[in-house]
């Protein structure tokens, strides 16, 4: 069926155009009218490189996957959701009967399909077809632009729960780029009772450091290693999250660690990156990759209703629809004070 | 050396009087000038009836042990802590070398030796000698009367860490006495998303309920099963912390819990509970059990000290030292809307 | 279709004869011809009792779940299995797309469907259409009779994983029928260094004393108390699991477990029992209830392929389909020394 | 007072000769008569370079960590231990009231004293003195050249209890040196069904294929991807040991690895290597690293008295003590059929 849709054609060339979706809606599904859809960096990214490591653009593709909007329409077996639900959703669908998925791993589930991931369209299109069981309501003091806000702030939760943080962790973030404020926000809220984000930037630092329990360090300037040594009676932080994905973030970052710590690996560096093995034994310090998220957005979202964690600072600016280009140009211009930027359908 | 101190002479009667205490300061051990010390619940049960489980009073025992001051003299060997430093003081003494210890596990270690639990005497007295190895150093913006609480508070964030909490859970606390709410203020600094108390007096509650994610159910008039299922659309809760130590507490507990989820039980019944194991098998519920606390001092105190809990509002009132046995008969009241009462020296 | 099978028409009434039974093979189903069946205490219960708790014998039902047999036909989607693979199947079929199967609980889904369990039916018939997903190849070593073995070893497979076994681990199971045996062959292979067996009736701990790592207590004529304690130098078991459902099990079991230890409830008790839950805490013991199983099939294999585990001396008696009333009517009569009756077709 | 030791001048300069230990008895101390003293790496290490990483020896030190005697002698408060127990020590002495042991990682506990680690003596000596805490009773059914195989078999222990194995689980050993042998062993008895070992020599590979549920590939002739591609159908094993420390093993090693799996790194690179992180996130895999052990003498003892563990192949010869330094010369030459070198007293 023809519908509108910001389509990516090619590197660097977007179309706001019609194109050909199939909006049929299976027993399991439900049918979304999209009200707010975020501008995620690996969405510019394709806009910009036509590729993520394997992931190659071959076609035109419609783009977009952190989004909310309302039911319009539900499938015959559908019992957790009606129409007129407004709703967030969980852009990778596995399949369910994987040996990962039965583990509760679906996010590795190897067949999972992911919006926005060529050759699979994404949802800046009015409306868009989803199983209900990736599908969550909204509480009723949750936006839709909060709502499309849940899956970026989804990797920072699941990397919190791969963290295992235990209540009155000091944790470190470095990397202070939109996946790192979400994960120091998370942080806190899964329990931490204070964060310390670096970075080399100082207006993506001050947006982090206008919450209370994050400090900041310019690391152009000031020492990390310093700032924890200091925090921690030399003890160490009890949890790393490294967020920027440069290489140079992870020299030296076993340091960070306390004894018996842990290091969450979220960014992801587009090559391998040296690490002090020996080091990072001799304190026994644990490991955690994340990828995407799993059975996280119900969590995000009780998190948000509840006002333990406010996203509604980082969202810089709200493009209509009309002016989608716009808004991916303004993205891939990397204004360091642009934390997240929207587009209303 | 005869020190002044609140002395239990046996059931009902208290003396605030000289008693021979040893000061003698180890290598390992400092010296503090106590400040302010909490009247704990154990403290009153002593001077109502002279004894807990096997713990009998059989000799004049010193009360008292939720503590800080000042500390005025280190021993040798101490380089963590120096003369001046504030600090509080986590109650119970482990063998460091003994099994339990080792793995970390000190609170079980059947040699623990714990102020106030007959025949070791407590600290209510000027002056109180202490191993350096559980002696904490409060945060600067932390006041003595905070410090004091850390011990309460300390139970409620064993019991947070025996959940093992996930980011947004969900859950309830039965019994709003001080351990109740203590609990539910960890519960919520532990990344819990909202936390459901219940009890059967309205003041209690209502103390409870200040606090923000905290909801109430007075269950002679409500019923908690329906507040859960209300609040989780029926899924149940994450974890529920039973707070109360009353068997019918335990009647249908296991229905409250999700599948998968878990019960913490911090009250201690003074007899055997009746518990269908086969209700709590059929949802794969764990019970988690709870025996004072080991290693999260310092994280109560990084959670006071970062504003992620203020215990201040559960202090009711404070009273001088010289009117230590008036605090205990106001104790002993039990008046609803007291939370904790403390003893300034 | 009208195909034979063993009929449990109502309490205490069998019949070998026609039933009408779909064998429609779905497009992720396999379709297959069985080969043996084992005989279940539940399936016994149903026979004797006509209801296990609230499920209730109310129509004919087709008894049998421990099933293996050869792939006769596969769905059109299905990868993962060929015709004539020789598998054992996971008797128990959740809603994949559920929040408990999505967190990878499946087995406590509430909308599990599981053979012989009204008013499903199942497997003492030639042929059953069963999801690939929950099928499982046999590995060449592994006999028919192995695979129908599976089922009930996987329980004693999710205590183990439940009970989060270390290795060298003391164990006891309180209860030698055969899933008390089975808890220990699965404990022992999960890296316990040895296992306590303690029953009422030598024959049953005969049995399960001929494997290497067990020894037994006759508990009419032997302390369990003061076996635990001369293995363990009055340390404790590290884990206990409690397999006989009997109330009077229960009794001062806490005693048995070292600090910090675990209980395992896997015995279904029909009515509440006590527990001392302050003896309990005083150790920080943790109880875990186990509800069948999941994700253990592949493991349960994997252990009797490699050899870990041998289940074979555990089939006492193997009775042809045309017999299969004869079976029950033995199992009914609970010999001692009969461990697993199985039939062939 | 003047002993007779093994006593590394400086590199490459070994006597077996007088020298001035300390042999007081603390209260909680035992005193050892030595049996046997197995030649671990680190000692030839330090004989054949003169140090490791930060250790250097700069003075004559006596040699030897992994022992097993009698107790000849014990302190005044010491009670688990009496004089002709047959006991094997724990090398590592950390601060029992650091904050790293009373969390249970006294392992990483920075001020850990070590047997044979600059500058503190090893055990190469006829009588030592060591903690009660950390001497542990033989069996009577394991000998001492057994007791002085567990310190080794500690560190594949610890990689085992690191990697959570889940019963049933396929393990991969890269590397067939003793510790890579020790760890697959530890593996087995820990609840894997099977290890695959891999390595450049036959003869190393030779050695740990002799156990049951070993398979082994030489990856100078075979691919090891194939080879655990080929095992699990493609999905990869639960854990990969890295027990080689050559940079070499960590090409492409998350390959190895299920998704959600876990890689245990043991060998220590002396330089760091590249990992391919974005690789690893890709299956979530996690990393453990291991420090020596804390907390797992006994359960190694458990094991070798069980039966569960064989470690008495692994002995390739017995040195008397007069041969110390021929026992040495042949250590250094690294015989491919060498597992472990053992010295008598």
């Amino acid at each position: 069926m023809k519908v509108k849709a910001l389509v990516l054609e090619k590197v660097r060339e977007l179309s706001l155009r019609e194109i050909d979706l199939s909006l049929d809606v299976g027993p399991d599904d439900v049918k979304i009218k999209i009200d707010t859809v975020g501008v995620c960096g690996s969405d510019v990214h394709y806009y910009t490189h036509g590729r993520i490591a394997d992931f190659i653009v071959k076609a035109p593709m419609v783009l977009g996957h952190e989004a909310a909007g309302t039911i319009v329409e539900v499938g015959a077996h559908v019992k957790t959701l009606k129409v007129g639900d407004r709703v967030c959703m969980e852009p990778g669908v596995p399949d369910l009967s994987s040996r990962a998925s039965k583990l509760g791993l679906y996010n590795v589930d190897p067949n999972v399909v992911f919006w926005a991931t060529p050759p699979v369209h994404g949802v800046l299109t009015p409306h868009v077809v989803h199983p209900a069981a990736f599908t969550f309501k909204l509480p009723d003091n949750v936006s839709f632009a909060e709502g499309a806000m849940v899956e970026p702030f989804a990797v920072g939760l699941q990397a919190s729960v791969k963290a295992q943080i235990k209540p009155g962790d000091t944790a470190v973030v470095t990397g202070a780029g939109p996946i790192g404020v979400m994960t120091a926000l998370a942080a806190l809220a899964s329990g931490c009772s204070r964060v310390i984000v670096s970075d080399l930037v100082d207006d993506k630092l001050a947006i982090a450091g206008r919450y209370a329990g994050v400090s900041t360090v310019n690391v152009r300037t000031g020492s990390l290693d310093q700032a924890v040594s200091a925090a921690t009676d030399s003890w160490g932080a009890d949890v790393v999250f490294e967020a920027s994905g440069s290489p140079r973030a992870y020299e030296g970052i076993h340091a960070l660690a306390r004894p018996g710590g842990c290091l969450v690996a979220i960014g992801m560096p587009v090559e391998p990156v040296k690490l002090d093995i020996s080091a990072f034994a001799a304190r026994e310090i644990r490991i955690e990759t994340v990828f995407r998220y799993a059975n996280v957005f119900d969590r995000a979202l009780a998190m948000i209703a509840s006002g333990k964690v406010d996203l509604k600072p980082l969202i810089s600016e709200t493009f209509p629809f009309e002016q989608s280009i716009a808004a991916f140009e303004r993205a891939a211009e990397g204004r360091p004070k642009d934390v997240k930027l929207q587009i209303r359908l």
